[in-house]
């Protein structure tokens, strides 16, 4: 978040929060919107690890208000539950011990009511902290509640995906929202290269919106020429992989993919179920057949890997796709578009296509630190930087991503095994 | 239940079967009584592979009358829904493919409300076909609906001790009825021994009333003169193990116990939690400080053998006990009583006390076939006959056990190291 | 151990020093005979935990030697290496801390060569004991002495199963003798039912031989009249069985034995490998087609439990096994008549065959203690009382147990799911 | 191995042939002479699943000249055993059925002679086939021997990390060369930074020598000014660490990293040992008290990567090593110094030191292709792309790695868990 503006005026600052506080409340309602059609039953369920009960999203993204903002700034804030400080906090081992990732589904109790009587305690407060900040902090809690919206959007996201999944677990396939938006009925788009040229280039944020930690610093990074799929992969083409023995032939697979397709019994993305010979995939509409011009999601960085060594291509970096998208305006199939679910490209104009929404891009990149990185101060330095291990870097956003919180810096990051995210690949190549 | 009188005329059938109405009705209602103080959310879970979601437990007994009864003998009786055959089977493996025990707690529908609206389904149609049972078949239906009640019952039980599971998970301690009947503070009774004459016996179920087939049948069998305390082992008694280094002393242990609480670091019953000092145990009215004249309680078997070796005891076989509690009144701290929770002996009379209630008592007996024993026909064959490996007898019912289910021939059976039953345990030794 | 004779004179018990030297001599002779034919990096292996490597085996039963006799009773011995106590205690917990049994095989010294040593060390002071025993203490002397050989003889047994299973890792299928007798071509006895009358027997042991603490105190029994089959079940009845989907049949099986076949992939016995169509069988003389004939082994309780309920019989009680046996001579297919492998039955004979020897013959009964029971004092208390949960008794012997190690009350014990003893069963059903 | 001259004409070849057979056979006794202190029991153990057991080693090596030379190109070759090509295949999925890692340490035979008759056996055939070589694939062989003997180095490498590990499972700590050279008393250097000076640089193998596929192609990569420690981090050093909580102190550790120490219990590096208040370690000379001014060794790259955040500062990118290497002659504490352990630095010259040999430095880099990586065709195409996921690039060679074996574009490659291997750090800094 190092790049709010660094030296506004004090009544800059104050307009600044009172527009704060309204895309504070836009923000706060998407999330209970996003769950307004569950059932309470849904609300409690950890389906895996990775996933979280959405009572416990609607919570926690409230604690990091209460934690980060009211506790230190508003003068005799009360909290709403000091167990929630336990309960609520994710990871953040600096701040006060977490409960356990793997027990959230365990625990009945804050139940739903009492989720959102917290949600509104937290909100009237923020509501109080905005409007009559202290002063001589009002830029810092400008920052943190910048950060604090940054985060409840990623937590929108999650509640989509983890709501899916949770769904998913029923074999009576439930169904999110009847009134989804249709898929358009689109034909597949011919796949064309576009070519890039490279040298030495910038990547990262810089300047005055907001972004995390780990989009910065902008540096230069000198990148060879290459080219790019001007849309992503289709499930159709991902079928024609599967047919060709694609889940069983090791030269096409990275060894800890390998691995894990054996171990896990995977032969097709997550979410898809042959019935009567036809491929169907669980969406948060319901049961469908599998539309082959749509972009192909759900899938395993492993998975992406071995489908661009197949196609004889190979996955973008994150520097070729950042340079590459920067030119692209930041529009696309989005969570504002309301299908929840990628579709086909419907424009047959030059240039790159789906670059934005539809779904997450596996890149070629590992998650590791821009040279020169520094982690946010105190216990927030734990947001982003603790996690460059073990991860890959993805870009351009997905059909559940808010469109105001996706930009052409925006790293996100997952396991390479992780399916359940709406991951999908665009092909790179050198030229 | 194999044991349902075997010729009655066909009058005395039908007002059996008009009694049996009546009695389905209240059982029914006493399961969903036992729920009504959840909510919602409570119902979901399932803190681990043992435990049930209440609302799993809730649509399974009904299941039972509907595969075993309404489907086979009522004529066009339609199924609520199809799946639930599939998501309500436990473990009977000839009748239909069950759902996999340790994912019941991932399935968020059918919801509360859709569950009570299949019971309700479920009851008008058993009042059908126990109001007009098809001519010829009115004996077996009547046999069937007596074993659907006794699984009910058995289902009451697990309600308890899952519910308990369920909200001991939460570190806030939720209270499941704060209304629950108080302990009377009692002191603790003096242990006695009272002997008990051998020989050639006869254990096991014989006769008109209800048993499971396990209870079947009676036989004979040599055993030497014994002697019982007369009251169960006590939390103050085992506190005094636990003082005596009874965790860290291996020459205590059966060797599988020895090594289960080196992996689980068991060093005290469950549900118990030291506080500032001092001991407290979560019950179902809440955290309370432990009462050390109440029975010790949520002990695995592996805990009881151990504690009666330090006591330079035993724990009495099957055969002794249903000897012992042969003259003894069926009637203690049952599921009626409201206490919920073991209390101490309120009674100064000469005899066995709390032999009925409070806890179930561990035997040194593995749980196997009587000699001739015969399970079941059918799917129903499954109901018992297959547990009968690795599991130990315990005996006499407990403060969750309903009243009219218990008798002294029951054979109630859990793996050794399970602890969230209600299960404590009495001396046994040689005279 | 507890009877041998309380009070000889002091004369007799010289004399059964002298004995029990000679004894000692040979049947220590015996454990290296069993390795002889191994090379030095078979010694090394443990196939899995519950193998123990072969150098592992000869180095602990010279400890036993060590720690309960030489130590406490020869004057001035030294311990050959101060950390065999740690590495070659097995599991008494009191004594010393045992090495992790699971890590054994991680341990390449001390090698062959020092371990060789180690028991001529012990050896030679075990002579001197054995000659110049202390006075007061010769009849304690003899007591552990012979405890120690009946030990060493079960690890012979442990030594060939343990062999047998290392070798069968290695997809060479390596001979471990090629001399080993040939397996007389006999045809498949027809299946007779011996009745037996039941009524108030006696079993366990007592008199003046050796018999290990567990098989103590010889107690009533009350059975009912039973029968018995004259013979193993044969590999072509198990064939059958198998035929008929034994493996796939829910119904035949007990709920745990499902579950474990489920998880373990198991369709056939332990060592059966099918190559072109036909059934062969991993033995010690090398991969050898199957001989229908022979009695089937190598199975674990739940199959033998399941294959007894497909062939509408049950397996004995220990008592009653004991009770038919008890007029049979101890004689058969055992160590000594190295064939190393369960042969077809020879005699055509009335009355029970394959008693003794060829493969320990699977119980209905859990290992209990006997009523009355009590272990021996100190350390070697833990010798067989801590493992009496969670296994199942078999009686009989085996074709790798030395026959003056077997008696008609001697309870061999295993985990229900164990095969790589040499197990298998007769069938027994009500009159 | 992409870089070994390209057209060569026939007799230049053949000149190199000779050449390689002489190296052949040295390498090829190198290997033994690694072996040669060992008891034939330390050549059977897998300690570990990474670990393999010596003669493993031994026999892979030789089926790697067997399956990639020997059976394309030598006519008439007969394979000493055709069971080999399964058990010895490590990971060659597109080759063979590769016996299954994690069980190379169960299988006994062949034994040690056995696998010294097959190394002489392929060595007989590699003389022949290098003497006279077909015609039209000598250039092949060449490119294919030279990387069989590249292997082997690796694999030398491997068998003193492994026997290092097998050796230390043991409570004796047994020794594996006590004639190893001590270490040389030196204390401890003063850290001092050097500056370097980025730009546009190039990283990667180009040119006449062998390199592995991965370190090609050389290409540019932009990188910023940095300094780096002349020396690496000692023993001394990184106490001052774990005095300092270093192992309980959240705020310094990747999130993954935190996890692996909680699970692990780990607290110091592997292999240290405090045996009466000081801190021992066990080395391949036995165990030996800390050496304060050696460098730390034996540590994972969460460790690295926490030390370098606790002392200010950061692991080095690869490309910063590497450049900062290419000035520093390829010499140091390698294989041939005979020490296997790092010391302590002996210049007191400027510049860096320790930069080849000692320990592996673990770098900031995942190990992932470079920009236009091609991996070799065909099988030996597994040999390095399928690892680039997952792990970690350390640079530098350390004490156990032969001297003709190592360079600057060397990269090695490790899961960030592994400390098994002889794996410390440099520290590195932006200007």
């Amino acid at each position: 978040m190092g790049n709010l503006a660094r030296e506004p005026g004090q009544q800059a600052e104050t307009a600044g929060l009172d527009d704060l506080l309204q895309r504070f409340q836009r923000n706060r309602a998407t999330s209970e919107a996003i769950c307004a059609p569950l059932e309470i039953e849904d609300y409690v369920i950890q389906s895996m690890p990775d996933v979280s009960p959405p009572k416990w999203h609607l919570a926690h993204v409230s604690w990091f208000f209460e934690a980060f903002l009211l506790v230190p700034y508003l003068p005799g804030y009360k909290p709403f539950d000091k167990v929630f400080d336990h309960l609520f906090n994710s990871y953040y081992e600096t701040h006060s011990q977490p409960f356990p990732r793997a027990r959230r589904g365990l625990i009945s109790r804050p139940g739903v009511q009492e989720v959102l009587r917290y949600r509104a305690h937290v909100d009237r407060a923020m509501g109080e902290l905005l409007t009559h900040p202290p002063r001589q902090q009002t830029l810092e809690i400008a920052r943190r509640t910048e950060l604090g919206l940054q985060h409840e959007q990623q937590h929108q996201e999650l509640l989509v995906m983890d709501i899916k999944h949770i769904l998913a677990q029923n074999p009576m396939h439930p169904v999110y929202r009847a009134d989804l938006e249709p898929a358009p009925g689109a034909g597949l788009e011919r796949l064309r290269w576009h070519d890039f040229q490279g040298g030495l280039c910038e990547v990262g944020h810089q300047g005055n919106g907001f972004a995390f930690d780990c989009e910065t610093p902008r540096h230069r990074q000198f990148i060879e020429d290459f080219r790019l799929a001007n849309r992503l992969v289709s499930n159709g083409e991902y079928l024609s992989f599967m047919a060709d023995g694609g889940y069983a032939r090791a030269e096409l697979w990275l060894s800890d993919g390998w691995q894990m397709i054996q171990q896990q019994g995977w032969h097709a993305p997550l979410y898809w179920e042959r019935l009567d010979g036809f491929w169907h995939e669980m969406t948060l509409g319901g049961l469908r057949s599998l539309d082959l011009a749509a972009p192909v999601c759900h899938i395993s960085f492993y998975e992406a890997d071995a489908y661009a060594r197949w196609a004889g291509a190979r996955l973008p970096s994150e520097a070729e796709w950042e340079i590459a998208a920067s030119s692209v305006a930041v529009e696309g199939n989005l969570l504002e578009s309301d299908y929840l679910h990628p579709i086909a490209n419907l424009s047959d104009a030059d240039g790159l296509h789906q670059v934005y929404g539809d779904v997450w891009e596996w890149t070629a990149s590992p998650y590791r630190p821009y040279p020169g990185f520094q982690p946010l101060e105190g216990s927030l330095g734990e947001y982003n930087g603790k996690f460059m291990s073990g991860q890959m870097v993805l870009r351009g956003g997905g059909c559940a991503t808010p469109a105001d919180h996706i930009r052409v810096t925006y790293r996100n990051f997952f396991p390479p095994s992780a399916r359940w995210q709406f991951g999908g690949l665009r092909l790179a190549k050198e030229i």
